[in-house]
């Protein structure tokens, strides 16, 4: 036992756990700690979010998954801090000492400072939030079902979506498929088709890391989705029952019971506290920027990767917040230690850009895999199924998403849409896993 | 619309589902209130409580359900009270006027007066439920892994299941299965295989409700699967880390910071008071001892069904509260109210036993269908998967349920064991459902 490498990984994410399955050597211990017994496939999020897909087909129990890694041990537990001269990494139940340290505990959404915002505008991170997501916007049909009042039923059934980004775009796509198809014949005095979903983008395109021609095209899938895209938007403010938003530089003021945030990211505090315990460089966003080879600067046995990680190749942007690259980066942090261990060379990392995708919804898309090759509409959207059916049945066997997928895409029927949890009648919600 | 005559059903489940969806006339108007937008089978809960199906999996969307059935409505909302002679149903937000008023709610679980167990002692009765035992269940094993002492880890490895009717006897049979099969190769400190499963039965027989022997048919095939089974044992006092009990007139501690209940039921509180309100007879569980025409006493606008209802053929015990008497009678008061309707005669509800159920573990079950044909194992398992299978598929084409079992029966796999909600940490965990 005592010649071995012990490796500790905070975070089961794309990153960590890609870094875990691949450190597959009998010379190495490996130690994961993730506070969630399960990872989470985030892309699919939003579909949680609306009623397509439950909580158990895009997450697996870590453990499950790396059942056959006889080398790997899996801790559920947060981490509180780190002692990087020590070589310690401390719990919140005990802690652990470390030759090599890998940090992958990614982002959550931010409010650019206006933290009170997230009782009106929750985010989309964790199971927990997609739930909740989930009751908000479906009890919004339930109470404009149940009023009178032809105002309260407009405010009650205005979904605005704040962000064009991937996510943004996504969700607002999602809840136009759930208003105008999955809901259609569910209600009796109020037609679900009426509601108006408004996505606000504060920069002069959405989906902003496109080329531009594909924010065009996506923009026209969203207005035919009959989503209101209103762009150089900015939020100014979020109460209970309205927006205020600066349009062009014109204040206005949006009524609606339903504000879905997806605008900012930024580091979790134990990642925060990381970077400034190893003295490392942050961005804005809190992003540990990283050397060459991923590690942070200083020390050379503690590395950041997947969206805790602020990395560009010489002369680029830094690489963009997608799972491909904690992919990436855990796969090629596995290979670095490996060969360091065996005292090789060491190559930096570098990111192959297999190109990005954005689904808008039902059959519409938009895809990026280069200059010469940028489409959008049917086929990048079974590019995308194809592409996120893959990273699922990586990880397990996850036959059972894509008949679901498929049951749903014929028969528009979303099963999952429960309302679930303590505080469907009251608003604001609990935000019952900010920050833990 | 004035010659219309308007149904009122309070509650969604088995009971007032089957009325509503058999009330298809287009005389009868339809309101179906429910505090959920969701219909849930609950024969199957305790299956999302040990990890084997996802609550989307059991639950369907009543709008979705009824989405055809143009005369019925549905209102998410909380019965609150009634107006036996105003014909008034008083809802948290709103009421309504009725000519004839389907009473639904069901039964929670009860602690004979002892309310504080609950909090060391979740039943399992809505989803909220099954996702917190869950959570319990899955986070005891992490802890265990976690603990160096072996007492320590002997308590976190203690499950106590209190009550040996079929709901007791389908817990522990999935929680043998979860521990000695699915978490096999999951842990690196412990094995889960060692842990104690103990089902306390305060009668002589376990499945009290079943002939001697197929009860002991049962025990047997718990004993099998590694389940402690204590017959003539009743619970005197539960805390937070140990359980009191008194067996064989003999007092004992068992140490577990896990019991699940599944001892007792009583009608919820608007049950009880409906019952009073109508000057019902009720019996000592709180159900309401309906007319032979299921009727309750003095108003023959208001009938009771399903387990709110205690009903009993002349000289034969109360119906039991289980899922095919809430559907027969369903059925059988639409027919009824159509039948009243036209100013026809009424036969007494009269109720075809086809048999009872209950299930022990992965191809282990009894099967009651009358005196000759008694029998268990793997072909009343088949009997019991067929069933359910149909009931589910009555209500919508849940195939995916059925790929789903047949995935879980050759892999052994259950991939819904999430740890979600708050407090996994911390215990006694918030009861966030109750009384709601």
């Amino acid at each position: 036992m005592d010649k071995e490498t012990h490796v500790v990984i905070v975070g089961g994410g794309a990153g960590g756990l890609s870094a875990a399955s691949n450190l597959n050597d009998n010379s190495i211990r490996v130690t994961l700690v993730d506070r969630r017994n399960y990872h989470l496939f985030q892309p699919l999020l939003y579909q949680v979010a609306t009623g397509g897909l439950s909580p158990g087909d895009i997450a697996s129990p870590l453990r499950s998954i790396l059942k056959r890694r006889k080398n790997v041990t899996v801790i559920m537990d947060e981490a509180a801090d780190i002692d990087p001269n020590g070589k310690r990494l401390i719990l919140k139940e005990g802690e652990l000492s470390y030759d090599i340290l890998i940090l992958s505990t990614g982002v959550r959404h931010c409010y650019f400072g206006a933290d009170l915002w997230t009782l009106n505008a929750p985010g989309l991170k964790s199971i927990e939030d997609a739930t909740q997501i989930r009751s908000r916007i479906l009890s919004s049909f339930e109470k404009a079902e149940r009023v009178d009042s032809p105002e309260m039923q407009r405010e009650l059934l205005t979904f605005v979506v704040v962000g064009g980004g991937p996510t943004g775009v996504e969700l607002a796509g999602a809840l136009a498929e759930l208003a105008n198809h999955t809901l259609r014949h569910d209600f009796r005095n109020i037609d679900p088709s009426n509601a108006r979903i408004i996505l606000l983008e504060r920069n002069k395109k959405i989906l902003n890391a496109f080329p531009p021609l594909l924010s065009r095209k996506a923009e026209r899938s969203l207005k035919r989705l009959g989503i209101s895209v209103r762009r150089n938007t900015s939020v100014t403010d979020i109460e209970p029952r309205l927006v205020r938003i600066q349009s062009d530089d014109k204040p206005e003021i949006i009524k609606t019971q339903t504000v879905l945030w997806a605008a900012g990211v930024q580091t979790t505090g134990f990642g925060r506290l990381a970077g400034n315990r190893t003295g490392a460089d942050l961005d804005k966003m809190g992003k540990i920027i990283v050397n060459p080879d991923l590690s942070v600067t200083k020390y050379p046995d503690i590395y950041a990767i997947g969206d805790l990680a602020h990395f560009n190749h010489p002369g680029e942007k830094p690489l963009p917040g997608v799972a491909p690259v904690a992919m990436q980066q855990g796969r090629y942090l596995a290979k670095c230690i490996k060969k360091r261990l065996r005292g090789q060379k060491i190559e930096p990392f570098k990111y192959f850009n297999r190109g990005s995708l954005a689904v808008i919804g039902r059959s519409a898309a938009v895809a990026n895999l280069g200059e010469r090759l940028r489409f959008s509409g049917f086929f990048a959207w079974i590019l995308w199924l194809f592409v996120h059916l893959m990273y699922i049945v990586e990880f397990e066997n996850r036959v059972l998403v894509f008949i679901q997928w498929a049951w749903h895409y014929f028969t528009r029927n979303c099963g999952a849409r429960l309302i679930t949890g303590q505080n469907f009648f009251n608003r604001p919600f609990n935000r019952n896993n900010e920050e833990k």
